[in-house]
C-alpha cells in the first residue's frame, strides 16, 4: 500500500491496481501480539485506513483476489477468475511466509501463525481457554508473544534451538535481563532446544515434543524465521538472491524490465559489509515500498544499503541496537573493540528513572562504529535511529567519547551511556 | 568536583585542594525547580556524593571558605582567613551569577535568586505561604520554575520583554504549546513586558512594577540570564573574552600559564559558526570540568566547539533542540531552507502515544544540518543528542531523509518525524 500510495502521489493520473489475497489491505500486523497481551484494548485499533479511503484515493483495491502468474514478457498478470491483467509497471510486494518448521504435526488444529488480522480476532476468543502455551523460537515475534502470552495469564513455555533469545541479532549480557524478568513473569524457558514433533490427538495438538522431552500444551505460536514468498517472482523467472529474496537494484528495479519490488519478498544489502539480508522491519519494507512504487510511477529515487536499527519490549526491558553485536561480529570474523556504559535515562533523583546499558563495537583502525546493542526501558528506539546514522555516515568512537548531551532532569542525565561506551572502548585499546 | 575528580584518577598521587564558598560540595542545583514543584519528594535525593567520598578519593575539600584572588606569577591563591595557598596547577571553576535585573528593590525580602540549595531548603518552606509569584524573564529556569510553582498551585505570573518564551534558543511554534498548556494550568503570561521596579514596604515585596502595569505578589524568581563570575580571573589579569567568560584553548587552558578554567565562567565556541558562548548545561560543564582536571594533572585531553542540544519540560510539553532555529538562524543572517515534520512516538493505536513535531534547518547549497527544533512528550532529549551529533558531524538532509528507524509499536512509530521533517525541507526546494 506504501508503494500505491506513493505511486498515485508521484503521478496522479496513473491507474493503480493492487491485488491481495487479504480481506483488508491497510492494518498494523505488529499490533496483534498487543491486543492478544492486554496492553492495546481492541483489534479495530489497527485498521489504520478504510476501504473508502483507498478508493477516494484513486486506488483500485481488488480484495481477496489471487495472483497466479506474471508474464513479464507480455507485461501482464494472470488473476485467478478474472484472467490476464495487463501493466505498465509492476511491483511485487509478496511478502514473507513462516519457515516450515519442518517436523510431523504441522496440519494440527492449535498451531498459530501470527499474521491476518481477522484469524488474530478469532484466536483471541481461543486464548481465553488456553492453559499452556509453547512459543516455538525466540526471534522477535517469539519475544513479544511470549511475553503476550506471560501477560495475559497463561503458563508459556518458549522453545529455540540457540543458548539464548534472539540470538541473531542479540548478545546474551543483553536478553539476559529479559530472561530474568520472564522467569518472574512465570515463564519456561527451554534453550538449546530441538523441536521434533507437534503431537496430538483427534486432530488436535496436546503436547509439543523436544529435545527437553514432551510439553503438554493447548497451544503452540510458530514464530519461525522469515522466509521471503517468492512464488511469483521464481514463476516469473525473475532472478533470486542467496536469501530467497528477489534481487533487486538501488532503485528497487528486480531483473525484469518494468518489474520492480519491495518488502520481505526481497533481499537488500548490508551497509557494513554488503551481505544480503531478508526479513527486516515493516518501517523498512514501508520505505521500500515507497520508493518502489516513486520509480514505477516514473520517478527516480533510490534505497540505501541498510544498516537494520531494532527495537522491542521483551519482558519488562527494552533491548535494541543497530548492526553487530559481538556475538554476530564474532561470527563473521570481522575484527571489532568493544565498551559498555551503563546509564540512567533521567536524573538519578528524578521519579522514573530508568538504568539503561549501552555497548558499541567499532572497527579497531579506524574507530568508525560498526555497531551497538542496549537493554533499558527508555529511550531505546531513539538511541538505535541515532547509532544506526552513526554505523551509516561513519563516525567514530572519538566522535561519540566527545558527543554533548541534554542534561534536564525530568528527560536526561549528566551523562550520556552511548558516550560512556564509547569512552571505555577507546580505553581498553590503550590497556 | 568534576574537574577535582578527574584530576585525582589521572594522577592518584597528585594532592588535590577543592576551595568552595558553600556549605556543600556535590549536589544538584538543576533538580531544585522540581522539588518545589513536588515532583520530587525531598532536597535530600539532590545531593550526589558525601563529604566522606571525597575524603575517601583523596579530594580535599575546604568548604565555606572565600578565595580572594589569583597570583599567576607566584602560582599562589590567596584564601580569607587562610593565608595564600600554592598550586602547580590551578582550575577556575567560579561558575555563574543571574544577570542584575537592574531595577530598584533589588534588596527586598522576597526575591529568590535559585541556586543554593541549603537556601532552597529554606524557601521551600516560604512557598508554602505564597501566593502570588512572578518569575522575572522566560529562560530555562523561567520555564521550569513558571511549571513549577503552577504544578503548585500558586498563581504564577511570567515576565519577559521578548514576544514569546524561550526567545533565544526557540521558535514561537515550538513553545506555543508550551504556553497555551501554562494557560490551561492557570499561568498567567505578560510577554514584550518590560521589568521596571520590585515594590514593598517594610523592607518586604509587595509588587512588580511592569511596562504591563503593577502584579501584587508574594514572590519574585529572578530567572534573568547567566553571567560569568570572573572576578578571580579578572583580578588576576586573565584574558577574558566578548561575553564576560574566559578565553581558554582547546585543552581548557587561559591566558595565564598553569591555569585552567571550566564551565560557566568560561567561553566555548560554537561549532556552526564560531561564535563565543557562555551560560550552557551542568552537562556542558561537567564534561569541560572532566578536560581541565586531565590536563591539570598533566594529561591531554581536548574539548571540542559545542552545538548545544538542549532539552527541558516546560507545562505539559516537552521541548528542545540543538544550535540554531529559524529566529537565530535568521537573526545572525544565516541563509537556510527549512521542514517540519508531524510525527508519532508510538504506533498510533498504542496506548501512551505521543505527538512530535521536529524542525530542521540546513545550508540551502550543501544541505547539512544546521540546526533542529522540536517539541513533543516523549523522545526529545536523545533526538536532540542525535540531532547535536548531525550539526557536528556534517550529515546532510538527504541522510536524514533516508534514515532507517525502528518500528516497534510501544516504542517507535512506522515513521519517523525527523525524516519527515528532513523529506519536506528536501521538498521545498523542488518547488
Amino acid at each position: 500500500m506504501g508503494a500505491a500510495g506513493q505511486a498515485k502521489a508521484s503521478d496522479p493520473n496513473g491507474e493503480i491496481l493492487v491485488f491481495t489475497e487479504y480481506e483488508d489491505a491497510a492494518y498494523s500486523p505488529c499490533g496483534i501480539p498487543y491486543v492478544h497481551g492486554k496492553e492495546i484494548p481492541d483489534f479495530e485499533r489497527l485498521f489504520l485506513a478504510t476501504k473508502e479511503h483507498y478508493r477516494e484515493q484513486g486506488i483500485d483495491v481488488r480484495y481477496q483476489t489471487r495472483v497466479e502468474s506474471v508474464d513479464t514478457a507480455a507485461q501482464r498478470i494472470e488473476v485467478a477468475g478474472i484472467g490476464p491483467v495487463a501493466y505498465d509497471n509492476l511491483v511485487l510486494a509478496t511478502g514473507w511466509d513462516y519457515a516450515d518448521p519442518g517436523v510431523p504435526g504441522g496440519d494440527l488444529e492449535g498451531l498459530y501463525f501470527v499474521k491476518n488480522i481477522r484469524q488474530a480476532m478469532e484466536w483471541d476468543k481461543v486464548l481465553d481457554t488456553v492453559k499452556v502455551a509453547v512459543v516455538v523460537e525466540a526471534g522477535p515475534l517469539g519475544l513479544e508473544m511470549t511475553t503476550a502470552l506471560a501477560h495475559r495469564g497463561i503458563e508459556t513455555h518458549l522453545i529455540d534451538p540457540h543458548p539464548w533469545s534472539l540470538s541473531e541479532a542479540a548478545d546474551p549480557d543483553i536478553v539476559e535481563p529479559v530472561e530474568q524478568s520472564w522467569a518472574e513473569m512465570g515463564v519456561k524457558m527451554h534453550f538449546n532446544c530441538e523441536l521434533h514433533e507437534f503431537s496430538g490427538s483427534g486432530g488436535k495438538l496436546r503436547a509439543v515434543q523436544t529435545s527437553d522431552g514432551e510439553i503438554p500444551c493447548d497451544l503452540a505460536v510458530i514464530s519461525t524465521h522469515k522466509v521471503a514468498n517468492n512464488r511469483l517472482a521464481q514463476g516469473a523467472g525473475i532472478t533470486l538472491g542467496s536469501t530467497g529474496g528477489i534481487v533487486i537494484d538501488e532503485r528497487m528495479a528486480t531483473s525484469a524490465p518494468h518489474v520492480w519490488a519491495a518488502g520481505d519478498c526481497c533481499e537488500v544489502v548490508h551497509g557494513v559489509n554488503m551481505v544480503p539480508l531478508q526479513g527486516l522491519s515493516g518501517s523498512h519494507a514501508y520505505a521500500q515500498g515507497k520508493v518502489a512504487g516513486t520509480n514505477a510511477a516514473g520517478g527516480n529515487r533510490k534505497y540505501q544499503p541498510v544498516y537494520v536499527p531494532w527495537g522491542m519490549v521483551a519482558g519488562t526491558w527494552m533491548i535494541g541496537g543497530v548492526a553487530y553485536g559481538e556475538t554476530l561480529a564474532t561470527a563473521l570474523g570481522l575484527p571489532f573493540i568493544v565498551g559498555v556504559g551503563n546509564g540512567i535515562s533521567r536524573a538519578r533523583y528524578y521519579p522514573g528513572m530508568k538504568t539503561l546499558r549501552v555497548k558499541l563495537l567499532a572497527e579497531p583502525d579506524t574507530l568508525r562504529l560498526i555497531g551497538a546493542q542496549m537493554v533499558g526501558q527508555e529511550g531505546i528506539k531513539e538511541r538505535a535511529d541515532f547509532l544506526a546514522m552513526a554505523v551509516r555516515t561513519g563516525i567514530t568512537l572519538e566522535d561519540l567519547a566527545t558527543m554533548e548531551n541534554v542534561y534536564s532532569p525530568p528527560i536526561g542525565a549528566l551523562g550520556e551511556p552511548i558516550a560512556a561506551a564509547a569512552q571505555t572502548a577507546l580505553a581498553s585499546r590503550k590497556l
